[in-house]
């Protein structure tokens, strides 16, 4: 059975996103840890709050979880707060990352429509480009069609997209929550089970973002994750207030599609390896446990 | 009466952003210049598809309309596309225009919740950063409130945003309509005019991004973008479509306020600054006559 995406241009022999993904998650675990520089982490590191210190905190996240973790997530704010210093950091984080075959969701959070999204698409998933990421996460504002050059492009490289869909921050409500049967979120949700109908196997290349703590959000707009057949990233375990548990029991049948996501609770044990580890497999094993 | 945003901490005596965006479109017009350093048209300049080619393309756009337009708008996603190298170049284009006192407005259509979206607003509009702009384009998907940390920071520094409200995409209305009476898009615009109570003058420092061939959709949904006080960039103006006199139709009273937005019907005018500058003064007088 093919797993590489069914695109008619071939531009890659590289495995579909979706099937590398659900590999790792079966090998390793639905870990993905958040590589989030802030500043006041670098502080508790004992790091500058430059771009020597941004590198040193990534470089020592990707050492110490590479092994252990489906995937990492670096936050793009907090390098593009450096300006281009930052954004090279970046770069030479996703380089050792691909060099290490550790998968990479870049956290950007980017849209926009047309010739512009083709350049975000570009940015972050083109195989030359110095940005290129095994995926990245997408944000709907301008309708989920509106990303289809990245969509596309995705496919064609074996890389993936994560979209917006349903968050668990009060304002977010305001938006997602809107159109009652017909919700905002839910639409997101059918046009992502839609997309991940071009990919075979068990894991579609279009997953979605949906926060950990939404609660019974999903069940009151009727939001089908299992028959959206992509990974979930449910940012929120640990310090943002959702236990392996929680997860479980909120995202209910869709569950195994569910990436749980760590960023301040393991990031506050470093600087060292061994502590970072440390950190990393107790959350993994609560997640393996939940 | 004093212009400055009237906020508690008073980080800065620079005017708030909505009185000097306000000041240009009354001395020049109100024309925003789009800085989109798109493949084709590095081609069409005879260009490298480079970083090298992008800063010779920005710095020419800049030197030909800076003292025309109201504004200037590098698109982001065009110098994201060439990792830090273009970023880089976007940094530098920045300088010059900050040196010169030409209003920016960064097109980068950020949003994200909490810590990183303020990690964006500090990228975007803190005064010594390397990527500091007047103003930023953001996108709510998140809802609006979650842009709290740059509403705030662009009323401490003089600064600017331009919130994703309303745009002329088809697959926008997926999203943007959803809701009746009190569809997503409305809710965006009235809280952009709740938040520009907090700015003196006759324009706030909170526009909105408002496509210029909405057609009837902003009477459809009853939307007061007079009421907003802020500023209405208003990207479409030429090769997408509108017309000045489709601009001052489609805005009605909200007209004064409206920054009309041209990139390839100008740029393609180039590489030459006069033939540049001439296709600019036309898209100024057809605004002007509207």
């Amino acid at each position: 059975m093919p797993e590489t995406a069914s695109t008619p241009s071939g531009g890659t022999s590289r495995e579909s996103f979706g099937s590398r993904l659900g590999a790792a998650m079966a090998l390793r675990g639905p870990l993905c840890v958040g590589i989030d520089p802030h500043p006041a982490l670098l502080a508790g590191w004992g790091l500058d709050d430059d771009a020597a210190g941004l590198r040193r905190f990534s470089l020592t996240v990707l050492e110490a979880v590479g092994s252990l973790a489906a995937a990492v997530k670096p936050q793009v704010a907090l390098y593009e707060r450096h300006g281009s210093a930052g954004m090279a950091v970046l770069e030479e984080l996703l380089a050792v990352a691909r060099d290490e075959s550790i998968l990479t969701i870049a956290d950007a959070k980017r849209g926009d429509i047309g010739s512009t999204m083709a350049a975000y698409a570009d940015a972050w998933l083109r195989d030359s480009s110095p940005l290129a990421a095994d995926s990245v996460t997408l944000s709907p504002y301008l309708g989920f069609e509106s990303l289809r050059p990245a969509l596309d492009l995705a496919a064609e490289h074996g890389r993936g997209v994560f979209v917006l869909a349903l968050t668990s921050n009060p304002e977010g409500a305001s938006v997602q929550h809107v159109g009652g049967a017909d919700s905002v979120a839910r639409r997101i949700t059918e046009a992502a089970a839609s997309e991940n109908r071009r990919y075979e196997g068990a894991l579609g290349s279009v997953g979605l973002v949906v926060g950990a703590t939404v609660g019974s959000a999903l069940t009151d707009l009727q939001l089908d994750l299992q028959a959206v057949r992509g990974p979930i990233l449910a940012p929120g375990l640990g310090a943002q207030g959702a236990t392996p548990a929680d997860l479980r029991r909120t995202f209910g049948t869709a569950y195994p599609q569910v990436l749980g996501t760590s960023s301040r609770d393991i990031l506050a044990a470093g600087p060292g390896v061994p502590e970072l580890q440390a950190a990393a497999r107790r959350t993994l094993d609560g997640l393996r446990g939940a």
